[in-house]
């Protein structure tokens, strides 16, 4: 049992730490005032594009993929902590080549996709050229249950015929987004988890519109959004499926767990980002003759937030561990928890530092309302707490249900 | 003892609520829609001056006011029920002339103004035609402790001259703003609670500059908007004080209470709003073959968010009473406990509500993150939750204190 | 709306607060020193016959009971306030003949007893001279879901053939109870509310036999305890079944309301208690050279109690109240809101009572540990938390679904 | 990184968790039986002593002990699963001469003991021969800040004169506790933490009395017991001081490290049985048609302390390895993390199983209420909850002011 991150963690930690320090976060103003807030299509600014220059040249891009081929070759153990330091800043994932979904679509293609498909479309995704997006949830049902999709994805001769209506696909308002990965029903009426098939949608297929761009507690979050989309017999080539027909929750499932992973830890990197925020307004804001940190309960606030996150994020280590050494289907309780327990923890911490700074932390001059309303929806993004809850209570008794039987106690 | 709202608190309900659903409740996507939203000044959409008709000629007018004169008449305890009703429509306070900071102008106005200072500014406000602000929280101090407030108010022969910055002074954006109550410091070595002074300023006072609009969770929430401003040698009659040099924080209390209930009553109002939308969600949405309401934890949800509202109502109802009855000092803890409650709970249940809604609930298709925003801000406006828990504990250990000092335990 | 209580009730409150400051209180030493722990039968202490006769003579009688011939002919709202200051001393409800299960079934016997039941039971049983239990909960059900109950209560001719076993029989070890009401299945398949009987059983008839008696918290509560007790062909007179066979349910339900309004009322003179104890705690202990009042979040801690406790009792008092003007009926969902609040609330305050007085508050020093598993139990008793929220969230979609249909959007 | 457990804690964990199928857990019903609950002298039960030879033959004995010379060598981080095993039977401690506060008076007299007293008293100790106890709080001070000791140790010539009374002596009424290390103010104006000495006094030496057994919720934890101690001119050899006068707060500092990790561990067992049964409760009993896991918000319950349990469980193998690898100073704010969360989360779930267990969960059919008072009373135990909090929050106000300097932005 050693708690250290490996050598390998902590020299790409302090690369990335020192990256951060005199490259991101100096830029983050530019960024912003760069970044034209707009109709579509928004731009790139161009602060960023020197960005990721800069961080492909210093070597520290692509590692979220544990691929060696294609990525930095780094376990999930040791990706989590810059995961981690990257949740720091809203501009930081983009910079390294590592936010979602380009990552998930990036794994998916890396392991799933035809060598003609990774040419298409991995090279340039993994080269920063190319955004792209996941057309998966559907405003009409709960698509928490995902046996309730609806959009189908019918094998038409050689082509693929899509219809249906997807909404939250992230990265589809980014000017470079060429295409989508669209997951639809192709076997209705096939046994429950080979129904699927997960489909590559070039963005300038005729019959693809995005409706509109959804705000987020108000928030579009350009330059990437979250469109709601409509597919209308929009017609791909067969080649276009992943891995084959049927196959598309096979393939969602192996691509949820290192996505939870990085998605917990960026939301302990945001948890500690207003931990430091909180503090250092308990130590400077007087009134009633003391600082904020000798008043009422804010240093038990302090140190349950401490507490909560140190908790949440060994567990978000362990789960990373866990996919590393025995496998996600082993990890599924443990990865369920952390989407549970991270995302809570940031969503308070945040809520109280946000109180903490009176006004000031409801209105724009501090990140605290964006960082919460990110918080907030990653408590339902990737399924909500509700149904991974659920799943590992299931989990927990069927465990416990096999240990009384070994002990001949069948219940 | 007797839990029923009285005949004539009955009567104001059955009217109101019949004129929320035939007038106000149709407006609001009209209303929505006719608000341009651009930069200032902002415009008053047709609509709201047609139901402000309509509500003046039904005589759902001032109904927040208890002086006879000048308003409906009602007692707190009276006017709460109808608080709660417009807490349910985001412009329902405006068409009855009942939101704040108006209201809390016009009480200060009524009680403590000069016939002249009522003549000219109570009276276009009593009418609707006015809109005010109230300018007392800084950036610069923690304003929740008010003896850190900085800015000034001097008297300077037959004038006073005020400076200094304020911000979240409400519904200062409104085109129809014309004058603010300012709050500053006139004896700043006096007793603690003699030093302030309020100070009616026209808009149109040179010196008197809006320096930005303050967004709250992304939202300007105009037409009123949340202003920070500068005074800069702002120099209005020594007749515009009210009450007299001095008074402020006399008044500033006495304005705290019924101001209080109102809030944590439309609180309530949104909060039960919320519920509404949660338990219709879990009634109509489908997962895993069941309505939500069957699923995991959801059940349990909706009957803390009954036991909670409930609770928190009635000590609202009854802290409105110890208003009418015994007074705002003898019901000082009993306004600080619901000014904790009722925004915490409203804040909890929208939270809730948002959850069961899934993407639905954080984007803007739902009034539920503006719900959200609104309960929120209510935990820092009119002092936080911390500083009002600290006093409820002053006066509990006061009264215990008494108590085993009568039993002839002194501690 | 008048939060005051009545003057009637006002009137008992002082002279109960009295009797309580001047009998009550001081004999509480003498009464658990002449209690002699030890095996069953236990005595009474003479403290207790002495009390009970002053009592009397001071018109403090039977206070619990509306009915005005038999009782006080108090409303449930005004007994309220009497219940909670009984609940401040563990030897009071007797003191006063209002202490349950005596209370139920006094209750039961004056609705629904025959002349004769009520001369021979109910009587003594209003004079204070027998003492009596109910034998509902079994240990082989989850006795939460009253369906389930297997005890039967067969009708023989003119007999009444009982067998089973029940547990949790409150009262049973005491040397004055002299019947118990049997609660059993008399028509298994008749419908699902008209299959029980109640039954008046005297504890001399054959087959009845106390098992053992069951420790709450390791403390087994004499002279009352909470017994295990079977039923072994156990032969009563058809006369002895209470308003006729298969009316068991319907008395039950019946019964229920008022009890849990004096439990709910009880939970909180014992969370006045804590807090009370809490508070003196906070005021004479000193640590880090402060008295622990300034010390982190007990400020907190004591303004939180302070809030839940005013509204809990505001919302049972609320319950008590439509028990008065609308019936048990209409007050369902209430009085199960305050089964939840209500004890919930006694023991957080209770543990952080004992938090505070660190090892004294879990030893015996201090009622602190007793007062504890009082609320602890309080959560089981009378239906189980997790039964009262179901209701409550069964009954809340009932009544949002009618409001929706009658909205003209049917869920 | 690695949370696997090292290859020798493996070895230990697979051969305690046999002997505890095999020996312990079939062994303590006839435990209970043979102790035989009277007054003073306890016995210590037959079977207790089988179980202690047989565990020191099979090799499993003294493993808390760090110490090669003297105990198994284990580190923190290897023991850790074995006391969290042990925490799974009250009786299973004592059984591997495991038990507190033997165990950290036994690590005391290894590390700071002079040869002669690791003869006397140290070797018998880990012989399992004596039991001891540790007097540290006192009754009429708040010992959570330990400079309001107010016994003394005062040196008079080659004596100590000890004088005070403690209470919490646990383990002082066992038949074998032949010694107590007593700790108390030999420099009452020393500098702070030079002010205390930590002494042996044999129990027979005279002015040692016992006042009294302490009940911890009822209970006397018998044969062990907490007692009230009182020292009244008390002398023993100067010799019997531990590493020489005014070092007790240094040693005291330093014992309570490890012990605290032992006490979040068995809390962890304890929770962990705790959710067995809650799981067993669920799967087996029915109410409404339905296993109770099928019920209400009982799933998200059961996830909820996986959660728990699971954090807790890491944090606390964090501190430990942290113990380990960079010592307790280093690690005193998660060892202080550790105190706050274990017992919490242990004393949450198993009031969960209390509640899920009905009737049966309050009385002593089920180890649920002492599982219950156990947790309750580690809240206390070593520190309240408060004082770690504090100390955890002004840690973080530390380094995060140290990281503001470093940054250039002093606080």
């Amino acid at each position: 049992m050693d708690f250290a991150y490996s050598p390998k963690a902590r020299n790409y930690i302090e690369r990335l730490n020192t990256f951060m320090r005199e490259h991101v976060l100096p830029a983050e103003a530019d960024y912003f005032s760069q970044l034209k807030r707009g109709p579509l299509p928004w731009n790139v600014p161009p602060v960023m594009l020197a960005l990721k220059a800069k961080a492909k040249e210093a070597g520290l891009w692509n590692l979220f993929l544990p691929d060696e081929e294609f990525g930095a070759g780094l376990s999930n153990t040791d990706y989590a902590p810059l995961a981690e330091i990257m949740g720091r800043s809203f501009i930081a994932p983009e910079v390294f080549n590592c936010n979602a979904p380009d990552t998930g679509n990036m794994e998916v293609l890396a392991k799933y996709g035809s060598p003609e498909q990774q040419t298409q479309w991995l090279k340039p995704l993994l080269a920063g050229e190319y955004r792209s997006a996941f057309c998966m949830t559907e405003p009409e049902v709960a698509s928490s249950d995902a046996t309730n999709m609806r959009a189908t994805a019918l094998i038409d001769g050689d082509e693929v015929l899509l219809n249906g209506r997807k909404w939250w696909s992230t990265g589809i308002g980014h000017p470079n987004c060429k295409f989508v990965i669209f997951m639809g029903l192709t076997y209705p009426d096939g046994p429950k988890h080979a129904r699927h098939s997960m489909v590559i949608v070039p963005m300038s297929t005729p019959g693809v519109k995005i409706e509109r761009m959804l705000p987020v507690f108000g928030a579009l979050d350009e330059p990437y959004g979250h469109g709601e989309v409509s597919f209308t017999n929009v017609r791909v080539p067969l080649t276009n499926i992943i891995a084959g027909p049927g196959r598309g929750f096979e393939i969602a499932q192996g691509r949820l767990g290192p996505g939870r992973i990085h998605h917990c830890m960026r939301a302990l990197g945001a948890a500690e980002v207003a931990l430091e925020m909180l503090c250092k307004r308990a130590l400077t804001r007087t009134a009633f003759g003391k600082p904020l940190a000798d008043l009422g309960g804010n240093a038990d606030i302090i140190a349950n937030a401490r507490m909560a996150i140190e908790q949440s994020r060994l567990l978000t280590l362990k789960a990373a561990w866990m996919m590393d050494t025995v496998g996600a289907k082993a990890a599924m309780s443990e990865i369920s928890q952390i989407k549970v327990v991270a995302p809570s923890v940031a969503q308070l911490v945040i809520d109280q530092a946000i109180q903490i700074h009176g006004g000031a932390g409801v209105c724009d001059d501090l990140p605290l309302t964006a960082l919460f309303a990110y918080a907030r929806v990653l408590r339902l993004a990737d399924g909500p707490d509700e149904v991974h809850r659920a799943l590992i209570a299931k989990l927990e008794l069927k465990a416990q249900a096999t240990k009384f039987a070994a002990q001949g106690e069948p219940v």
